[in-house]
């Protein structure tokens, strides 16, 4: 039997340290590789990501937004990379920041969470506005496939406060009720579980322990956006280092567009979170 | 110049009344008509709902999770429907439900809301769990290419209520928030504006006032979910008949798939909201 998300997460980062390269193919990457901002611009840079990253990252954090400006020729380069990184055993959290009514995510789950699927990742980015609950049909599925989520709790930018911060009632914020249930659902997992948790380096410790969620943490806000090594460790002091996917994006292609600098790049960050977060 | 969306949308609904067609080829939709859930199948039913609705329906919303679905081949059957919408000269409502930090929601102004994009459409729907302010290159996009948004601000399903509805402070709950914020960017609208609020038809009325959103509303919920034109009627009295569009979607399919069958729900469903939204 395939070994569930978690334990095939936690061996990678076990093996290889939590550094997770973000894909970015923004029009703004593209031309400082000096790339046209096209399909062959696309592909080049998401390749070129994914081959700098072998052996030295736990996955790839490919965004699919940015796939998405070219339509479905965007999204055929996006199957490329998804196939490209399977063959190359290197994991893939799909970044789509997905998130509706149960009906409409059984639909995202067919996409993005089914094995035989173009789309199919190792994990998917979640959303939470259209409540908690909702999100029901991508944890089933993602537990029958041995596939993992993200659900967006805390994001590092400032402006998620005033949602994500709300009060729930005196003691907890929406922060809050979601880790919770969030670790009531990874309680059919005896290893680390299915479903985890977006959380900003960039922000303060919730109410709820972060240590009591049992499933997976990915961490944007690492360097371009001013959070450090050091602050991941702080935030998540308690929580098991092997189960933290930090992502770096930006201070790593921004080393390009010569892939031994990119590699190089990718390496110094694998370095700088293992001292960090031993 | 181009009409802005608010102006463009408003005649249509003056024209044509309230009705938005929900296009949603589920697997259990496709099914139901007798189809295969596959790339055929999505074609066959996407393209003979938009049939169904010209001439008697504002707009039509596909849901994209279900071409999704297919990966980019069910976005290549998308980008025909939304030409051949364009060519028809029915408005589309792309019910993508995107949000991300406002770096990433530049990629997708670029892919919904852009011309000469695949995926260009009228307006999209957005969700805000990453914050309000993080929406402004949506707004900015939107108005310089007068297409328009839909915010998600009260979902039609009950478990969006504990995100919906958590405190901002003693008088606020986040939509409430949400709303002021809209209405602030529609000042810069002369007519209706440009940010649309998808509010849906089973909740409650929010502390902040409706009729000062001056967008439009998009309103989810009548048909299979349980809310009837009347409900409508009663959440929006106040806010111009002219601003409200109503989504029905699997009352409409489930009539199919006789094309007669669908066209004459089409039509049922255009009167009784018409008969309640004079």
């Amino acid at each position: 039997m395939t070994d569930t998300f978690g334990v095939r997460l936690r061996d990678r980062i076990q093996t290889l340290g939590p550094l997770c390269v973000g894909v970015d193919p923004s029009r703004r990457q593209l031309t400082l590789w000096e790339r046209g901002d096209d399909i062959s611009g696309l592909e080049f840079f998401s390749l070129a990501m994914l081959e700098a990253s072998m052996g030295l990252a736990a996955a790839i954090k490919p965004q699919v937004a940015y796939f998405e400006r070219f339509g479905s020729a965007g999204f055929r380069v996006l199957e490329r990379l998804l196939s490209d990184a399977r063959d190359a055993r290197v994991l893939i959290v799909a970044d789509a920041k997905r998130g509706d009514i149960g009906s409409t995510n059984e639909g995202y789950a067919e996409a993005w969470l089914t094995p035989g699927s173009p789309l199919a990742a190792d994990a998917l980015t979640v959303t939470p506005y259209l409540g908690i609950d909702t999100m029901a049909p991508l944890v089933t599925t993602a537990a029958a496939t041995a596939r993992g989520l993200f659900v967006v709790v805390a994001s590092s930018n400032d402006e998620g406060r005033v949602v994500q911060e709300a009060r729930i009632d005196d003691e907890r914020r929406v922060e809050d009720v979601l880790l919770e249930r969030i670790a009531e659902w990874n309680r059919a997992d005896e290893d680390l579980g299915t479903v985890g948790v977006v959380f900003g380096a960039t922000r303060d410790r919730p109410r709820f322990d972060l240590a009591h969620v049992n499933g997976p943490f990915l961490v944007p806000g690492v360097g371009e956006q001013g959070a450090t090594p050091e602050h991941v460790a702080r935030l998540f002091s308690g929580v098991p280092t092997s189960s933290l996917l930090v992502n770096v994006s930006r201070a790593i292609a921004g080393a390009g567009p010569d892939p031994r600098s990119v590699r190089d790049a990718v390496a110094r960050w694998r370095d700088d979170l293992a001292r960090a977060l031993p």
